[in-house]
């Protein structure tokens, strides 16, 4: 419905392009939650006050020296119908809870989709970064200086004792979550879960599943992210990240190394039925194609499957989400009318099996 | 080890000829259980007795006008190790009983392998003969005549009150048990098994799994056949039999129209994965096999699947059973040792590939 890159290109380049440890690290991210003291936190904003602040994020001029000549859309939510924000969900560059709000809500977003800006989510602005692999501090970097050009038109609410002011107390303070997304399906074979994740809270980091707090792991990827947001600087967090990231990634790299010695059979014959069904399968559920389509990532990173590029994991994960096959079918069928399951099942699996077939290296 | 044509070609008649209704009956059969007067019965003969008998057997000459001119073979199984007996078992040539017995114990089969006489299972003779599809008539008349041939030679023990005599009295009367192998794959997926099948024990017949009394049904192969033997003649029973088995057929032909009319995706499906599966998979247990291959030959028989002969599920059926890929590996590898589980699942996968791969119509 919409001119927008962000709604009629489902790849970004996080999704596209390599990264550091990127056989474990599927993404890294930074957000920061900011607020101005010219309007009410979203407790007890009017949608007229919200209306206010999104036309003054809409007036942040394009391609400016101060502004790193970033070349941005902005979104007007409050005018998108919720299926085509959905699918944004599925990007993972806006989150349900902005998807679904009522009021006037907006997203500022660069055309490679590096950097976003969330606005009247559950602070005024959220600011966010992803890149591809293992890359928290370029995120950081990247969102700090969309933070400082943000300023320039609408200045944060900072107090020097509490640092900056968040709608909920638990994000005060740098007002950051970082977080990186990890392939762990080696890890999870193995039942290796809580010994190698179940400690992070210790350390004030936690885990979850692919969409954020309270949802489950899918498809054998976990989030790592900061719990605490107060008594650390950004660059700690970052270094702290960082550094537990790369230890999670060297346990998931000796996992896969005893179980290719070990078990080298079953697991070629786990990751070869994986291919074999989505190659082939005509009906497949989101949850069989998560769990088929991290097997054969597996043995991408692992040299069994050779004809794939592993970025097709990614582009596959997204694609065959609902949302994003409800468009297609609105674009391609002409028609508003929801799919059924078993629609939903086939569409993916056509989906998938082409781009399988079609992307595989001759 | 033998030269015998029965345990080094894994092909019966039966498994390879077209039949009557064989999009449903895999095969008929019909069994006489006959003893001779001369000697005692199973519970109290000794093992030199036994051997008397066994040498009669053995002695009934081939290629006699009165015989037929059928040209058998006699295997003294007391010289076959059990390992090869099991071969004959899974061609469904003799009984587990007999492949496990300790004694004199015979076999004298045609070379079509269409008939059999066991020699010193629970009875003294077990004539036996199979023909593919709804053929238990045919079977009938080719046990008959068998049973004639052999009764110039070795008399039957016969009462004009109880009829055969043998040496379960369940047996005796007709001293036949005629039955049919059906392939019910739509009656089991809609869940109707008891419905069809759960009311044969008033008319007197009975159904079980694959491999006779007792066993559990794999593959969705129900074994349809007699349990009176008495106060009813041969005919009547073949008859009868005949006329349930074909209604039985109508109902499941039934069942994969409505199922073809009603979840064709859902079907294709299924077909299409358990090919996928069978013609990629790296290791594959029994279980799964035997179900796979059901699917596979309801895709066959349902046009789904155009380029396997339909035949190919009963060979499939035979090769991949423990003893058969036993045989193979210590043929091929020149060892006696047992396989692994692993290696056996590994073998099935690669015997079941190959064949399929091999076998399609291009």
């Amino acid at each position: 419905m919409t001119g927008y890159r962000a709604f009629n290109d489902m790849n970004s380049f996080w999704m596209e392009h390599p990264g550091v440890d990127d056989d474990v690290v599927i993404s890294s991210r930074v957000r920061l939650a900011r607020n101005s003291p010219d309007f009410p936190f979203s407790e007890t904003i009017t949608v007229q006050e919200e209306r206010k602040l999104l036309d003054r994020v809409a007036a942040i001029p394009n391609r400016k020296e101060e502004n790193g000549f970033e070349d941005f859309d902005f979104i007007d939510l409050s005018l998108v119908p919720v299926e085509e924000k959905q699918v944004l969900v599925e990007k993972h560059q806006i989150s349900p809870a902005l998807a679904m709000a009522q009021g006037a809500t907006g997203l500022m977003i660069n055309a490679a989709e590096t950097m976003a800006v969330m606005v009247n989510e559950e602070d005024h602005l959220r600011i966010q970064s992803i890149f591809p692999g293992l890359s928290v501090k370029d995120c950081w970097e990247k969102a700090s200086a969309a933070d400082d050009m943000i300023a320039h038109y609408i200045p944060a609410a900072f107090d020097s004792r509490w640092g900056y002011l968040t709608s909920c107390p638990t994000n005060a303070g740098t007002g950051m979550r970082a977080s990186a997304m990890l392939h762990l399906p080696a890890i999870a074979m193995t039942g290796q879960v809580r010994r190698f994740l179940g400690n992070l809270p210790k350390y004030g980091f936690t885990s979850r599943g692919l969409y954020g707090e309270g949802s489950v792991c899918k498809g054998n990827l976990f989030q790592i992210s900061n719990q605490i947001t107060m008594g650390v600087s950004e660059e700690e967090i970052i270094s702290q990240l960082t550094d537990i990231v790369e230890s999670i990634v060297n346990r998931e790299r000796e996992m896969r190394d005893i179980l290719m010695e070990r078990e080298r059979l079953q697991l070629e014959d786990r990751v070869i039925r994986a291919e074999a069904l989505l190659t082939h399968a005509k009906l497949l559920s989101v949850d069989e194609s998560f769990e088929l389509l991290s097997d054969l990532r597996l043995g991408i990173d692992l040299g069994i499957l050779k004809q794939y590029d592993p970025k097709i994991f990614n582009t596959l994960m997204i694609q065959s989400q609902v949302p994003v096959l409800e468009k297609f079918a609105r674009e391609t069928r002409h028609t508003q009318e929801k799919m059924t399951l078993l629609e939903q099942n086939q569409q993916r699996a056509d989906l998938i099996r082409k781009k399988l077939i079609g992307g595989a290296r001759s």
